[in-house]
């Protein structure tokens, strides 16, 4: 067992503390058949009929918990989304937790056991893992840095080349929580709101999709929000985007909190949303299909890829259009 | 091109900033085939007759830059070797890149463009990657994570369980090297001395042994060292093991260092040495093909696995014999 109440710098020693830190915290929780801690590397067992795919972010959120989530689940459901939106399913995971001397063993024991909810939620186990400890004043708390093997079909086409003029960009439900609820979270805000990070797996809605003609492209807005998104495909595809502001769903408590402090939603992070490409032909089943899961009922269908050159162009609600310019600085650091 | 000469918080942003710092810094110095950072997840194409194995590690030594290494070689090499003495010959890696505020940009640059010359050399591809940028103060200058995915032999029996009593314990070169020469690169020491860190890869060491009958289990002794790596095998099997002090190889330069501060050079890291268990028999063997090879004339036949109860045995020079203890506290924290 582990006596200490904090983390110290013996901890990530490799001797004797840092086994019972792993064995205490991270073992107990996290204890799956392929997880063999006394292994430097671990086997992958993989179909071979399916293609590997391989990804991997790192967290550095402040606060580590925040309503809707922590940087546990966050870790977990980040991972899982870049591969779930590349029409992978996500088999296993790595975890790196690169620790600050004095973080409470209370609040680490909290954040990996939320950590293997979420990734018993995901169906991935962890199989490798690694932790460092670096000294009081140089960590921020906890940073988490996961990596993910999935697998994809060999006949998906997913991609960015894919992508045709006339298509269809849905979004599968609203935008701006899971940087709102952060940001709330912060104690330098006296606002005080009853938003939740979205912070979820999104395979319920890539899943289906994966295997569905039409569905061109689909990623997951984090970072920059569904304005980078946008951004990234028409400077990839050279396309023009129109996108509908009465069509984009954003919470009333969302747009309440960015009205008072001059945020944009559409620049904040989503941790649980899928924007997607697809045919106009099927966009309308593709909502059909989204709108009944949990989570889904708000998806939208908020724009349209035009011939042109490469611009974000925003029809607003009342009646005009503008530029949506590409993100410059940043609304709210440290947000993922 | 980036116009900035430190790291700003923007180029964490997600936005234009960002895809300008990886464009310029990682894209130029990592570009292969396999890297394409417009996507979510990169696809893996592996020999299906072999078996994947998976690791990962995160790095944080301090100073970034020290004789015979940066962090950039260090967190390949790091990770090749924990493949390599798994059996498996790495083909991929992803990075993720912790950046704190501040960082000069060139720096950044060195440690790159010598984490690419590493990776060139180990045979291996980063596929994927994630920077992120923390606030001044919350991050040591760089932490960098990389997590690799090798391919071995169905055949390759390697592991702890392989272990026999009467095994011998051969060491690959000499010991300590990267804890010395990190530790004399801090400014807090007016030591200077003319050691270097041995990182590199240990694949040239680790591939004749893989499928070789009576080879048992490899392991890289970094952090904790070799005491570390001889008290988990001891405490794996059960078996005791006799350490003969006058096999042990340890450079002058680092023996001289470690008398005048008090460090037990069994204790420091290793960042390009092999500790390989192998049946009595082939241990000449094993060392004669050793010997040959760069940075291997030194390697020796350090132990013997012996039946007892998971004790370590320091045989001394001056003929004595006493109980090596585990690592307790950390003799130089931050040194990977």
């Amino acid at each position: 067992m582990i006596e200490d109440r904090h983390v110290t710098l013996a901890h990530g020693n490799g001797g004797r503390h840092m086994r019972e830190l792993i064995e205490t915290i991270f073992v107990r929780h996290l204890a799956n058949p392929a997880l063999d801690v006394q292994l430097d590397a671990a086997p992958l067992t993989l179909d071979h009929a399916l293609v590997p795919f391989i990804t991997t972010d790192a967290f550095t959120v402040q606060p580590l918990e925040f309503p809707g989530g922590d940087i546990g689940s966050l870790a977990v459901n980040g991972t899982v989304n870049d591969l779930a939106v590349s029409g992978a399913v996500p088999q296993f995971l790595t975890l790196n937790a690169i620790i600050e001397e004095g973080l409470e063993v209370a609040l680490l024991d909290r954040v990996v056991k939320n950590l293997a909810k979420a990734a018993a939620a995901a169906g991935v186990s962890i199989v490798a893992g690694d932790t460092k400890v670096v000294p009081r004043g140089q960590g921020g708390g906890l940073y988490l840095v996961t990596t993910g093997v999935g697998l994809r079909d060999s006949a998906c086409a997913l991609g960015l080349g894919a992508v045709r003029d006339g298509d269809a960009i849905l979004v599968s439900g609203p935008v701006g929580d899971h940087g709102i609820a952060v940001m709330l979270a912060r104690e330098a805000f006296e606002l005080k709101g009853d938003v939740r990070s979205d912070c979820a797996s999104v395979l319920p809605f890539t899943v289906p999709l994966a295997g569905l003609v039409g569905v061109r492209f689909m990623r997951d807005p984090t970072r920059g929000g569904i304005a980078t998104v946008v951004h990234e495909i028409a400077r990839a595809t050279g396309l023009d985007i129109r996108l509908d502001e009465a069509e984009v769903p954003v919470r009333d408590a969302v747009r309440s909190v960015c009205e008072i402090l001059g945020y944009d939603p559409y620049y904040l992070a989503c941790e649980g949303r899928v924007v997607a490409v697809v045919a106009p032909e099927i966009a309308d089943d593709v909502l059909a299909l989204w709108r009944v899961l949990p989570d889904g009922e708000h998806a939208g269908r908020i724009g349209t890829l035009e011939a042109g050159r490469g611009r974000v162009v925003l029809q607003t609600v009342i009646g005009g259009a503008r530029l949506l310019e590409e993100l410059e600085d940043d609304p709210l650091p440290r947000i993922c």
